[in-house]
């Protein structure tokens, strides 16, 4: 007789739907959280002023249906991104307003974006979701990086500064950093790259009233204190032929089965018993966590609204590559997001605080004009310093890593499951993959229980 | 008053050598291994007729001067590894003798491979040893993936067939998993390409009579038990102003300092108070170690001799990309030794001991003829299986790491200094390397302990 039937380590969305399920199929569970809160790369924090923001992941897309369909189950509300007006181009000093679909870029120079946009999904087309290893041209696409591939397609500089904005915005890594496979998976696991980039109708269009660590923070409710257990950084997981035994910082809990739903590079730190086997433990060698900080710059008002711009922008010169309206839905104050990502990231990190602040401001200024430099507040996350996450959005898969360690992401170690954006074939890295994910994770242990 | 004044972690070559120095120095010292044993990447063990081989590092070349004065000092010797007569190529079939500098391949290959090694060497020199990240063209060489220089600087397949051989017998990885930067510290560090595959005037030079493993466990002898313990397996390090706290499966010892002398994907997987620095734990996420699988056939006399070959072979069609004659110093009994790789040891890790071993056979007698389908013993270590190594040779970095990263590869964490053959500016990989390291570690902790 075990403690319960399954033990979940990692009560980010993956876990928590995950254990919701196998509690509504009327099995016990434990939920066993490092952290002393719930909701993992999802996180909570407010401004000065005492209005939300978040810290973390936030923005669903009307494609990302399993998600949505959470968040609505769960009694929270949605609204829609700040979209209205021109976003802001910077290139080589040059700041263009736009309001088509040039991304401000020249006419060459949007011209050569769209050219490799459609070539890259048109070899995305090519990818399988389930089992990208497999895909027609996988060791071809797997060997070259998404940087070599995007410098043999194309000379023109402007086209290659644009990518090396937006790859990072997706990634938070260099485009040297992935293969070109990933790439592709990542782009078809969303849909395609202007769903991935885009606001009204992309990735970003909507925000969930009071922030999305509220999914997790109601999925935990529901489950109760006596099924998630926080400040429980779990150590080592033992498996023989009876039961698992998941020993964290509370104590060793029996289960018939175990779902590990924290990311690769983490979940590759525990010590099994027996030792997981080479090419389990060969993938949590090399799938590293990308590298943000997440900054917010507040200002008593919006007021780039006033003069038409929506707040969104691309900065090809700098450090903080996108930028966003994150004010609350009220507008009562106004909020810009951006991100130090990849190398930028790398680089911020070992700044203080008021250097990231003063470099943030300074582009900002750029992009909106003199009254961004006066902001009422700033706050900010890094994500790589978080000892329970190691970086966001998630992990990454270099070159000849989905090739050659692909079946390992997702497959059982006898009582052992895997759960994570990282392990989704929809949204891979995103909520909706993480909930996806727990979603499987859950009917694989529920026909083991069963069986 | 803390129980020692240092605290090594792992009893390989980096580690005892460290512990060895700090002792001489006067200080105080606990090792903690891991396993029941010392020696990490070398090992010893016998055939089936008791002769000695060894399932681990080897060869030692004559410019490892650190390494080869601790043989001598401990008192061990060494001997040629057997090198007189012809070695053997095979490609697309065709097996080709040979005794010069042609490596077996056609004029046309053999020029355009010294073509590509000479512009590799040229670049080579333009690298920093101390701080590969600051070499002149640091960003360029690093975003760049060894395999896709190769595809750009080649069309020969004869040449990219004999590269991507060699590549893997080097770093147990694929040329497209590590950065050019990468590549070219790596063969800088070793001194040439040509010392780094050779065997006269090589790395494989000379080999220990009885085995290298024997120099960490005269090492370790001379410490002592009451300096090594066995079988102790560190969970974690807390450090804060006062001490540093490690904690293993025998209890906790507190030190001044403490060198973490494993190789850097194993070190992250230690937990550590405070949670190390975002760029230390990156590193650690993105430097997997290589993958082989270390086989030796033994027949009853070494037979290729007498037949003018010295054992060595190329095999640029198949698994065992190198192969070399490993009998004993008395040549008593024949013994060849081969490499699964990289790819070829990923696939073949999945497969059986029998069938792996019936691929190794197939491939010896492809090489050698038909009397090498008729071993009299079958020995191999499976690197990537074991729980306190991960993989062998050594971690490598892919693309964009050395720039962003590199600089937490050796630098102190508070009272926490890094050893082990990945942090070695010389050698780099090799048991020299290891040695040099924790040499360098022991001079920056008696450094610290004296000011």
């Amino acid at each position: 007789m075990t403690d319960v039937d399954v033990v979940v380590v990692g009560a980010g969305l993956a876990g928590l739907t995950a254990a919701r399920r196998l509690r509504a199929a009327g099995r016990s569970v434990r939920v066993v959280e490092a952290r002393d809160r719930v909701a993992g790369r999802t996180l909570g924090g407010t401004l000065t002023n005492g209005v939300p923001v978040e810290l973390g992941g936030q923005w669903i897309g009307t494609t990302q249906t399993e998600v949505l369909a959470l968040v609505a189950e769960l009694g929270l509300t949605t609204f829609p991104t700040y979209d209205t007006g021109d976003a802001v181009t910077l290139y080589r000093g040059t700041r263009t307003r736009y309001g088509d679909e040039t991304f401000g870029l020249s006419e060459t120079g949007a011209v050569e974006v769209g050219r490799l946009r459609a070539e890259l999904a048109a070899l995305a087309e090519t990818v399988s979701l389930s089992t990208p290893w497999t895909s027609q041209a996988a060791a071809d696409l797997d060997r070259r990086t998404l940087d070599e591939w995007l410098r043999a397609n194309t000379a023109d500089a402007e086209a290659l500064a644009f990518w090396n904005a937006v790859v990072p915005a997706l990634f938070s890594a260099e485009p040297a950093e992935l293969s070109l496979l990933h790439f592709l998976f990542y782009v078809k696991s969303a849909g395609t790259l202007d769903i991935l980039v885009g606001v009204t109708g992309g990735a970003q269009e909507l925000r969930v009233v009071g922030g999305t660590h509220q999914i997790s923070e109601r999925l935990a409710a529901e489950l109760g204190d006596d099924v998630v257990t926080l400040g429980a950084p779990v150590f080592g997981i033992a498996q023989d032929a009876d039961e698992v035994r998941v020993t964290c910082a509370s104590g060793t809990i029996t289960a018939e089965r175990v779902i590990v739903a924290i990311p690769p590079a983490l979940a590759g730190r525990l010590r099994y018993e027996p030792a997981l086997p080479a090419a389990r433990d060969g993938l949590t060698q090399q799938m590293p966590m990308g590298s943000v900080i997440k900054i917010q710059v507040a200002y008593p008002a919006p007021f780039w609204r006033t003069t038409g711009l929506s707040g969104f922008a691309f900065n090809l010169d700098g450090a903080l590559s996108v930028t966003l309206d994150n004010s609350p839905p009220d507008g009562s104050c106004g909020v810009l997001v951006g991100f130090f990502e990849g190398a930028h990231a790398r680089t911020a990190g070992s700044w203080s605080v008021d250097k990231r602040k003063a470099a943030a401001v300074a582009e900002l200024t750029e992009l909106f004009g003199p009254a961004a430099a006066e902001p009422s507040d700033y706050v900010e996350r890094n994500w790589m310093a978080e000892e329970y996450t190691r970086g966001c959005y998630g992990g990454r898969l270099g070159a000849g890593v989905w090739t050659q360690y692909g079946a390992a992401l997702s497959e059982p170690v006898g009582r052992i499951h895997w759960a994570g954006a990282e392990t989704a074939t929809v949204w891979n890295g995103y909520m909706d993959g993480a909930v996806r994910s727990g979603d499987r994770a859950a009917t694989e242990v529920l026909t083991c229980l069963d069986s």
